[in-house]
C-alpha cells in the first residue's frame, strides 16, 4: 500500500497591519480615523505552494496599496470598510473565494483648549482597542466585531466559594476579593446592515454594567451575564465569546508587621493568571465554522 | 413564536502561564527544565456561568498547584508532561471530559569555564522557543509540537515573479531579494509515543534547511517545502501547519547619494508584514478539529 | 608605578516594579490607587560588592514589604508616597545617605450603571501614565514628576521647512502635515509642599494645550512651547524636560492608482522615527545632577 | 526682582532605530550586519527651540539617509560605524558639536546543510543583545560597548545571609538557592583603537565565567567579580556598569500535598524583582559626565 501523498491544507495570506491613519478634513473640522488593517486571502493557492506559480498569489503589496486607495474614499466603520475589502477582492480575482479581514481601531478625542474641543488636535483615549472582523466565505460575509484590554476591576462584590477540593488544593474560599479582567469580546452579527458604531457603544456600555452590578459568586458568571445582557438587547447579535485572565490581587499579609489587613492592600500579580473563556449564544443557532478561523486565542 | 434561549457555547477555563523552573540535582551535575505551562479544563461547567454554581469549578490555583506538585517527579518533555496533566484531570473529575494543556519551553546551555561546561550554571540559548499542546477530547488525546520565533534570513537564492497585476499593483518584480521570516510551526503527532525530544531536534533542522537550500520563488514555496520534507521523513507527524511573517527588506534608493546599492544596503521594515500560513497535510487524513481549537494564530 | 586599585563606583539596589493597589472603604464609596512602586537604597554598600559582607544591605524584600505596610495607611498622591519611603530608608539606617524611589500610578474612573458612577466598579481610563520620583540625597529631596505615553496628533497645522540640505539630504519642505508623538515629560518641583495632584491635572492640560494652538514649525518649537508654559504658569516648578518621538505619517502616495491625495490618506510608521530631547529651565537656577541621576550608566 | 528667563536646556535630537542590514558579498560566502541605529546630534539648536528657525535643524530624515549610505561602504564593527558617523556630523556642521550614536546588534549564525555552514542562509542566534554607544563632545570620542538581556541562571552555589533585620523584615537567610539574571552591561573604553569585536567577546566570556565561577554570597558581590575580572584583565576598558535584576525563583512549598521540596521545583516570578546597579571603576580614573549621560533626565 502506498504512503498518502502530501498535500497543502487550509491556507491563507496577505498583508498584516497596515497602519493607515484617514483625515477628514471636509471643513475646518476635521475628522480622523486611525486603523491598523490586516488582510488576508483564501482561495486557490495551490500552485505557489507546491511548485512556485505565483500566477494566483496577489501580491501582499497590492493588498496594502488597496487598503490605502480604499481609504481616499473615507473608512467609516471598521466593519464597513473591511466589507468594502472583501467584496473587492472576492470579485476582483475569480481564484480567490474568501478571505478574512481584521482592523482595529483606536480611540482619539479632541484636546480641549479654553474649555472647546479643538478643530485638529486630537489625544488618544481610552486603554481598550475597537476590533473588527469580516470574513468571506464565497458569497457569505460574517461580520464580527469585538474589543480587546477593556481593563476593569471591582474592589469588593465578589467571592469565590463552594467549589471542589482534592489533595491540591489549598485555595481559601472567600465571599470579598477584588475582581480584575482585562475583557476581551468577539461577537457575531447576525446581519450586516446593522449601525455598527452605535452597536459597539451598547456592547461596551452593557459589558460594563453587567460587570458592576452585583454580586460575582466567579468570573464564569460574570462573563455569561455580560453575554445574556448582550444577546437579550441585540437581536441582529447572533453570539458572543469571551476570554478574559482573573488578575489576581492577593490580599497582603501585614501580620508580621503588627498590621491588619481588611481587604485594603493589594498585591496585583502578572503570572500565572486565571483564564476563562467561553461563548454566549443563542440556543439551536448554529455558529459558522469559517466565521471563527483564525482568530487568535479564541476556543 | 419564542425568541430561542440563551445558553452557553464552547468554554474552558483554567491557570495560564504557570513559570515552573525544576532542577535535577541527582549529581552534582544538575539539569534544568524551564517551563512556562497552561492548563485549561473542558467540560460541564453550565452551572457555573448560569448560576454561579461552583460545585464543578476545579480552582485554577489547585491548577496551578498541580503542574507544581506533578513538576516534583520530574519534567521530562513538555510533551509527556502535559499528557500526565490531561491523565490526571481527566480521570479526578468526573465532569471534567477534556482539556487543553499548552507549555513553552526555554532553551539554556551550560556555560563554559576553561571551556569545560558548568555543572550548575547556564545561559539562555537560542531566539526561538519551543512550544508543546496536548488536548484531551474524553479519551483521545492529541499532541502537537511546536516552535516559534525561530527567525532566519536568506541574503540571496530569493525572488518574486509572475504574479498578476491589476491597478493597485505597483510592487516591481525580482529575482534576487532577502527572504527573511520567523517561523511558527506547529505539528501533530499520529500516535503519542514517539521520542519528542528527537522529533523536535528533527524537524527544526529540516525546517531550517529547506530554507537555506535552493531558490525560493516565494514565501508560500518555502513554506511547502519545509511541510513537505518533514512530513516525508517522519511517518508520526500527521500534519504540520506554519504561521510566517514575510519580514520585508527594502534596498535603499542611494543613487541620490551617488552610490550604487546592488542588494547590500537593506532597511528592516517592521509593519506592514506580509503573512503567510498554512497546513501541510497528508492526502485522505482528517484533521480533528477538536485538536486545533483554541490555537492561538493559527487558521 | 602600580595599576590603580579597582574600587566600587556609583551603585543602588533595590526592589523593582512593586505593583501596590490599595483600596479606601471608609464608606461604601471606595476609592482606588493603583501603583507600580520602585525603591533603590544609595549609601555605603563597599563590603557587600567587595567581600560578600551583607551587614548593610538592607534586603529589597524587606524594602517591598515597606511599601506594602506603609500602604496600610494610605498613598495619597505618588510624590507624598515615595516622600515618605526615602524618610523612612535614610533615617532607619544609618549607612543609607540616599536614594532614588520612583512610581507609576494608572488611572482609573468609576465605571457608569444607569448614569450613575458606581461605588465600587472601575474601569481603566486613559493612554497615559503618571510618574513620579523621588530622590533622596542626604536630606536633600528632589521631587520629579511626570507622565509618559500620552499620544496626540495635529491633523494640520504643522510643517518643517528652511532647513540645512546636505549632500544626504532628500526631505521635501512641507508647510501642512501630521504631526504626532508620545509625550514624555519629567519636571522637577522647586518645593516639596505643592498641590502635587493639581498641579499634575494643571501641567497636564498645558502641554496639551500648547500642543493644539498655533502653527508648529518643528518638533522643538513644540516642545519649548510646552515647557514654557508650564514654567510660566508655576514657580514652584524649577524645570521640565521632554523625550518625544517624531511619529511619522508619510502621505501614501495614491497618484498610480489614478487618486489625488490631499493630505488626506497616511501610513503611519514605527521605525525609524525622529526623536526630539530637550529641557526647558530657569535661566541660572542650577539643576541638581543628583537629582536626575537614574541608574549607573544605562540612560 | 525680575522672574529669571525661561531658557533651553541640555538637548539633543535625531532619528532613533534606523534598521539597517548590510550584505557583505565579496564571494559567494555572504557576511550579513544587522544593526538598529540611532544618531542624535548635540550644539546649538536654541533658535529651533525658541522662535522656530530651523536653519541648524539638520533633518532626522538627512541623519537616516546618511546611516544608510554609510553603509554601503560596509559597517564592520558597531563602534567603528559610529564613530564614522560622529566624526560626519561633528566635522560636516559648525554648529553640532558633540552627539551621541548607538547600535544594537543583532546576532546570526549560519544554517547547517548537510553538516556544512551554508553560504547565505542564516538563523539569529542568542538570547542577548550586543550594544555600542559613542558620545561625542567636541573633540572627544567616548565608546561605550555593551551588552544586554544576557540570561543567566546558577541552580546552586548561592545563597543570601547575615543582613540586617528590622521590623519589615520577614526573608528567611539561604545558602542555596538559584540565583537568576539578565546581565546589562557597559564599559568605556580608555582608547578607541582597541579591537572591538575580539574585546567583546572577550567581556562576555568573562562575565559568564564570573557568574558561574564560585559560591555567590549576593547578586551584589556577583557583579563586582564580573567587573574587577574584566577591568583586570584589559587595560583599554576604564569602567564597566551594570544593571541587572534578581530574577527571583521561588521554592514552591509543596508540603500540603505530602511532598518535600529540596530545592527541586521552583516558580519564576516575573514582578517585583530586585535590581541592581553599579559601576566598577579604576581608583582615582575620573569618570567623564558627557560619556554617559543619555537624554534628558530619564533614567
Amino acid at each position: 500500500m502506498s504512503e498518502p501523498a502530501i498535500v497543502l491544507g487550509p491556507n491563507q495570506y496577505g498583508k498584516a497591519e497596515v497602519r493607515v491613519v484617514k483625515v477628514t478634513r471636509d471643513s475646518a473640522r476635521h475628522e480622523i480615523d486611525d486603523l491598523n488593517v490586516t488582510s488576508q486571502l483564501r482561495g486557490d493557492f495551490a500552485a505557489a505552494h507546491l511548485v512556485g506559480d505565483n500566477a494566483h498569489v496577489v501580491p501582499t503589496d497590492t493588498q496594502k496599496n488597496t487598503i490605502f486607495a480604499f481609504a481616499r474614499d473615507g473608512i467609516g466603520t471598521p466593519e464597513a470598510f473591511l466589507l468594502r475589502l472583501a467584496d473587492h477582492f472576492v470579485s476582483s480575482f475569480e481564484w480567490v473565494t474568501g478571505g478574512r479581514w481584521a482592523a482595529e481601531r483606536f480611540a482619539w478625542q479632541r484636546i480641549e483648549v479654553d474649555g472647546a474641543p479643538h478643530d485638529h488636535a486630537f489625544v488618544r483615549s481610552g486603554h481598550e482597542v475597537r476590533t473588527a472582523v469580516v470574513v468571506a466565505d464565497g458569497a457569505d460575509r460574517h461580520v464580527i466585531a469585538g474589543l480587546r484590554d477593556l481593563t476593569v476591576m471591582k474592589s469588593t462584590g465578589s467571592g469565590f466559594e463552594a467549589y471542589p477540593h482534592d489533595r491540591y488544593t489549598t485555595l481559601a474560599e472567600t465571599h470579598d476579593r477584588i475582581l480584575a479582567t482585562d475583557v476581551s469580546a468577539r461577537w457575531r452579527y447576525a446581519r450586516a446592515d446593522v449601525d455598527f458604531d452605535a452597536r459597539f457603544a451598547s456592547v461596551r456600555a452593557m459589558v460594563l454594567e453587567a460587570f458592576a452590578e452585583g454580586y460575582s459568586p466567579g468570573l464564569q458568571a460574570t462573563l455569561f451575564a455580560m453575554g445574556r445582557r448582550v444577546l437579550e438587547a441585540h437581536d441582529d447579535i447572533a453570539e458572543i465569546r469571551f476570554s478574559m485572565p482573573n488578575n489576581h490581587h492577593f490580599v497582603v499579609d501585614l501580620s508580621p508587621f503588627g498590621l491588619d489587613n481588611p481587604n485594603e492592600v493589594f498585591h496585583a500579580a502578572d503570572r500565572p493568571y486565571g483564564l476563562i473563556e467561553a461563548a454566549v449564544v443563542r440556543e439551536g443557532v448554529a455558529s459558522p465554522a469559517a466565521a471563527w478561523e483564525g482568530i487568535a486565542g479564541f476556543c
